[in-house]
C-alpha cells in the first residue's frame, strides 16, 4: 500500500469508524453468534495473492461485526468499561504509524520522555504521593494491564525479601503474601507466575462493605511469622472488581511498614475517580504504598492497553528486572542519565505508549475528564436510589462510586434469570458477581457516551422485566 | 470529540501519516536530541481545559518528531526491523475504535475466533508442524512479545516438571534450564521472573557459526542430573539476535525427548523467512518442539506488538495459567466449546489482536509477503559479498538470512568508530554486537521499504568512511 493508497483507504477507515460511532447503539450490545459461527465464514486457506482493501472492509462488516460485543455502546454496563475516545484512537494511529521501539531511551527518546512526563502529570491530576514522581527516587511507567503491574510489584517485593536476582537459585524461603478475599484474580496469577505459589497467598477476610479487615491482616501476618513464614507482599485494592470496595489504606499501610512488607495498591478501575477532589479520599493512606496502579484504559477514555504504574523506589524495580546484553549497550544508557523502560516491565520491546494518553489529557483537559467521571458517579448514585426504593430489589452495599450491585429479593434464580432476560433483549449488557453467598447483578456505569437517557432506559427495562 | 469531528481530525491524521511515509527519509535516522531535551519542551502542568486538536498535531511535529528514531526509514539497519505497513496501521486503527476486550470468547467472539483462524493459516504459511494447529491438541495465540512467549513456555515447562499449579507451595526442586550462550536475554529474564533463578540457566556452548552444540547440551544435562538437579526446559533459537545463528533442532529435539524436557523454539526474527519454501529448512526438526514463536512485528509488516506463539498441547499451558473468578464465569466458558485466551498469557485483558495480522495477510497475500522477504535476503547476501571482497573487512560468518555481521580488520576501536561515524551522518542507523571476543557491526536488512538503492547507498557510505 503506497502512501497515496494509504491516504485513500485511511479516509475510508476513518469514515467507517465515524459511522460506527454514530450507529453503535443499533447493534445488540452482546454478540449473538454461536461458537464457531465466525470461523465458519472465513476461508480455510490464506490468499495467495493480495486482495483489494475494499474486500477486506466489506468482510469487516459481514464477517467480523456480527461477532463483536459492543464495549463502546453507551448501553454497555457489563464488567468494567474499556473506553476509547476520538483522541485516544488517533493517538494509537500515530503510534502505529511511527512504529518506534521504546525499549530504551536511545531507540526513540521522545517515547521515553513523554511517558515519564505524562506520568508526572498524572501524579498532579490524581493527587498521588510526591514519592511517585520521577524527580524523586520513584517514577511511573505504562504497563499493558494491572495484572502485569501486580506481577512487577510482586517481583520487586520478592527481590526485597530475598535478594533473589543477586543470589538467584530458587525461591527457597516460605514467602507469604496477602490480599483480600475480594481482590482481583491477577494477584493469585502473579503468585503462581513468580514461583511463590498460590497456597502462599492469604485471602484476608472483609468487612460488611467487602473491604479488607486490617485486624484480620495483622492476625494472619502474625500467624505466618509464628509458623516460620516470611511475609513479603500485600496487595490492597481501591475498588474491587466485584463491588468497588475500598480497602482501608492507612491501617494496612501501618501494618506493612512495621514489617517492611511491600504494599501494592491496585486501583485499576477506581483510581480515575481521584481526578475529582471530592473522590480523592479513596487514596487516603496511599503515601505509605510502595507501588500503585490504575487503568486509563478503563475509565479515562484511553483505549486498551494503558495501565499506569508507579513505584516509590525505582531502583528496587529495576534491580529486579534489569538484564543488559551486549547488543543493547549504548552510550546514553551507560551514562545513567536516561530511563530505559525495558527494565520496568516483563517484555523487552514496547511501542510509543504515552502518545494516546497525551492526546486524551490534552483534548479533554483535566476539567473535561472530571466532568465525565462526576456525571457517571451521579448517574450510578441515582440508579442506586431507584433500586433501593423498589421493594423487589436490594443493594449489596451503598455503591462507593459508579458500580451498583443489586439483586432480586426472590433470590439467585430470579436474579440470574432477570440478567439473562435483560441481556437477551440486546438493548443492554450487564454481568454478575457473587457477594457473600448471593448472586448480584452488576450495573457498571462508565462508558464514555453513557448519558442519563441510557440509564433511564436501562432502568425502565429492568422495571419491565423484573417479576413483581 | 464527536463522530463528525473524528471524521475531520481522522482525515488530518491520515494525511499526516501519509506525509510521514513520503518524507521519512528526510529525517536523520537516529534522533539527535540530548537527554531531557524533549521533556524541556513540555509544559509542567497538564491543561485544565481541553485544547484544540490542531494544537496537538502541531506539537507532534514540533516537540515529538525531533525525538523520534525512525524505525520506518528504509535506511534503518539497526537491531532487527520493527515493520509497519498501511494495512497493519489501519487494522490497528479499527481495533482501537472497536475497543473490545478479548479476554474470553463471550466478551467478543470474533476477536477469539479470528485469532485462532489466522494462527491456523500461519501453520500452513510457515509449514509448521500439524500439532500446532487448533484442530489438534495444540493451538496458537498472539502474545505481545517473544519475551512473554518464552516466559509462558517456561511456566508451562515448570508445571510439567513440578505440578506447581496443583501443589503450589514454592518451586522446591533445583530445576535447571538450558539455552545457548547466544540466546536472547529474555530467557534469563523469564528464569528470574518464574522464581527458578538465573543461576539455574546453563548457557550452552556454541559452534563456529554461533549455533548451540548439541553435544555440549547433552553433557550439561547429564552433569546436572548427576548433581541432583531436575532439567526441565530448553530454549533453542532459530535466528539469534547477535547473528541469526540457527540452533540444530533435530539433535536438540532428540535430547529433549529422551528426558521429556520442554523444548521451546524462539524464531522471533527469522521465523518469517519460512514463508519462502527455500528457507523452510530453518525449521527442520521443529516437529518435536513443545512450543514455538515468531514475531510478525519484526519482519512481517505488522506493527508492534504481535508475537505468534504455538503450543503442541494447549492443556499444559492452560492448566498453568488458568484462574476463573466468579465475575468471569459464563455459559460459553462452562460448556468448554470455546477458547478463552485469558488463560494463554500473563495479562487478563487483551485487545482485538488478530485484526491487523488478518489485514496484512490479506493485503499482501502469501506471495506478496514472500517476494519482500526473498528480496531482503538477496540484498543481504549481495551486501555480504561486497564486504567479503573488500580486504578492510571481515564477516563474522556467512549470513544465513538477512543480517550481516562485519568488522574492520583493524580491530574493535576502528570498527566502533566507523559505526559511530556512520550513525552520526544521520543517513543510516546500524548497531553492534560482540561475537567471540570481537566487536561487529550488524547490518540488518528487513525494513519494509528498503530497496537495492538504499543498500547501495549504505555500502557507498561505509566504503567512504572506513579507513583504508
Amino acid at each position: 500500500m503506497s502512501p497515496e493508497e494509504f491516504r485513500k483507504y485511511g479516509r475510508a477507515v476513518v469514515d467507517w469508524v465515524a459511522d460506527y460511532m454514530e450507529t453503535v447503539e443499533d447493534h445488540p450490545v452482546r454478540s449473538r453468534v454461536k461458537p464457531g459461527e465466525i470461523r465458519s465464514m472465513l476461508p480455510l486457506a490464506p490468499p495467495a495473492e493480495g486482495e483489494e482493501f475494499d474486500a477486506i472492509l466489506r468482510d469487516l462488516d459481514d464477517v467480523i461485526m456480527p461477532g463483536i460485543t459492543h464495549w463502546q455502546s453507551p448501553n454497555f454496563f457489563a464488567y468494567f468499561p474499556a473506553n476509547v475516545s476520538g483522541p485516544s484512537i488517533l493517538g494509537e494511529l500515530v503510534s502505529a504509524a511511527l512504529g518506534v521501539q521504546g525499549m530504551m531511551w536511545i531507540t526513540s527518546p521522545a517515547c521515553t520522555e513523554l511517558e515519564t512526563h505524562v506520568l508526572d502529570w498524572l501524579v498532579d491530576m490524581l493527587g498521588l504521593p510526591e514519592r511517585f514522581r520521577s524527580t524523586t527516587a520513584g517514577g511511573g511507567v505504562i504497563q499493558d494491564t494491572a495484572s502485569s503491574a501486580t506481577l512487577c510489584a510482586l517481583l520487586a517485593a520478592r527481590e526485597r525479601a530475598t535478594s533473589f536476582a543477586a543470589n538467584a537459585s530458587g525461591v527457597d524461603r516460605p514467602l507469604v503474601a496477602y490480599t483480600s478475599s475480594q481482590a482481583h484474580s491477577s494477584v493469585e496469577k502473579a503468585m503462581m507466575i513468580a514461583g511463590v505459589g498460590r497456597e502462599r497467598l492469604r485471602l484476608v477476610d472483609v468487612d460488611g462493605s467487602f473491604a479488607m479487615r486490617p485486624g484480620a491482616l495483622d492476625a494472619a501476618i502474625r500467624r505466618d511469622v509464628d509458623a516460620g513464614g516470611t511475609p513479603f507482599f500485600v496487595c490492597a485494592t481501591v475498588g474491587t472488581t466485584s463491588s468497588t470496595a475500598i480497602d482501608p489504606l492507612p491501617e494496612i499501610g501501618r501494618i506493612c511498614r512495621r514489617s517492611r512488607l511491600w504494599l501494592h495498591v491496585d486501583a485499576a478501575m477506581a483510581g480515575t475517580a481521584a481526578l475529582c477532589p471530592e473522590f480523592r479520599w479513596i487514596h487516603d493512606g496511599l503515601e505509605t504504598a510502595d507501588s500503585y496502579c490504575f487503568n486509563p484504559h478503563k475509565w479515562m477514555f484511553t483505549n486498551f492497553d494503558c495501565d499506569c504504574f508507579w513505584v516509590a523506589d525505582r531502583a528496587e524495580l529495576i534491580n529486579t528486572l534489569s538484564i543488559l546484553p551486549e547488543y543493547l549497550k549504548n552510550e546514553a544508557t551507560a551514562t545513567g542519565a536516561v530511563i530505559d523502560y525495558r527494565d520496568w516491565h516483563i517484555p523487552l520491546g514496547r511501542r510509543f505508549r504515552a502518545l494516546k494518553l497525551w492526546f486524551v489529557i490534552r483534548s479533554f483537559g483535566v476539567e473535561g475528564l472530571r466532568r465525565r467521571v462526576r456525571e457517571h458517579v451521579r448517574l450510578a448514585q441515582d440508579f442506586a436510589r431507584r433500586v433501593a426504593a423498589d421493594d423487589r430489589f436490594e443493594l449489596a452495599v451503598a455503591p462507593p462510586l459508579s458500580l451498583v450491585c443489586f439483586r432480586h429479593v426472590a433470590g439467585d434464580e430470579t436474579t440470574g434469570r432477570l440478567m439473562d432476560d435483560l441481556n437477551d433483549t440486546g438493548r443492554v449488557y450487564l454481568t454478575h458477581t457473587r457477594l457473600g453467598d448471593a448472586l448480584y447483578i452488576r450495573m457498571s456505569i462508565g462508558q464514555a457516551n453513557t448519558t442519563e437517557d441510557h440509564v433511564d432506559r436501562a432502568w425502565a427495562l429492568i422495571d419491565e422485566l423484573a417479576p413483581r
